[in-house]
């Protein structure tokens, strides 16, 4: 049988879960009404992120609560802080989604190319979101190195992105940069999940590296 | 005297204060860069990022090292724990000044109305960051409460800038991006610079509001 203190430390391990559910159901949502133009689904998505933020401070309280009650030592302590971290992370991951939603609904994506790209990454987000909440649940340090691959596909697609909006661009300046937004907005979304893939890492093996920051 | 554990939060304190410090540094030089389209400081700004990113990982490791040794309890956990949040703010706030160098070096800002506009949002981002030093090491409470002013102004010069990007604009898609990515940079600078002042405004009072994210 697990003693209390280890209960409280799954616990935490659980609430990390639930808000990485959140924070994908919240990017599944996002991107849907970006690519359905649809603004009451955009609205809700915004509407939503108060209760990630919530999640958020709900698990630094967690936090607090753990290390004044149990004084955590050496890998126990690591895996807390570790969580913070994690929890910090997602609810960037979370502000993105936003950030798509309302830039998405008053852009779209009806410009021609622009669209196939953005189906390609809301493809990617979704994978990425769904890949973050098994690695918090498995603690799996290959496939949470593996995140990078997908970091990878999202940055190629940003590119491909970025090289719609040059000289041939016949749609306006105002929507070149929120399609630019848009994009990076699901870039950064990827490299949040990195970050918190390399914080598994470093909690399961201890290893760090300099250049961890995506 | 103090003892040896409150000699070590002194310590802590300041290390965060010398990272702050970097960091206005750090904008200063690139923004430096960008108005006089220097890319060698560009490069150096950018190579420099990395001691930035080093100070985040031995303030890490410091409060591993007092978690550790002294199982320290409310106010002192606060400021530990919250420490910690500092310089993952301090270390984005560096990721900015890095951005600001990469873009301003390939985009300059001499088109008419762009370079005003940047000017100033220099000038606030330098005030920005020597005020989060000051409040690092004051802890004053209600200067950390003014840096919401600050960010107002910051806010405004992004909507001014943003605002140039229209029908109007006559420089490219492409630039068009990069300035609104130059000016966003700005912006999400002064939001880390919220966050850090937020920070301590509960470190010091113990009060937590939901809308506290910028």
């Amino acid at each position: 049988m697990r003693d209390a203190f280890h209960t409280d430390l799954d616990t935490l391990s659980d609430d990390l879960v639930e808000m990485s559910r959140s924070v994908a159901a919240a990017i599944r949502s996002a991107s849907e009404s970006l690519l359905r133009s649809d603004e009451d689904q955009a609205r809700r998505v915004v509407a939503a992120d108060t209760d990630i933020n919530a999640f958020q401070y709900s698990i630094d309280d967690r936090v607090v609560e753990l290390m004044t009650q149990h004084q955590p030592m050496a890998s126990d302590l690591r895996f807390i802080l570790g969580s913070m971290r994690v929890a910090i992370d997602l609810e960037r991951m979370g502000d993105m989604a936003k950030h798509v939603a309302k830039i998405g609904a008053r852009t779209g994506c009806r410009m021609p190319g622009v669209r196939d790209v953005f189906a390609g990454m809301a493809d990617v987000a979704n994978r990425i979101a769904d890949k973050t909440t098994a690695i918090l649940r498995t603690r799996d340090r290959l496939d949470a190195a593996q995140l990078d691959l997908d970091d990878d596909e999202m940055d190629a697609l940003f590119a491909r992105l970025m090289a719609l909006l040059g000289d041939g661009w016949r749609h306006g300046t105002e929507t070149a940069v929120d399609v630019a937004m848009l994009g990076r907005s699901y870039e950064r979304f990827a490299d949040h999940a990195v970050r918190i893939a390399q914080q598994i890492v470093y909690q399961v093996t201890g290893e760090v590296h300099l250049d961890r920051r995506p």
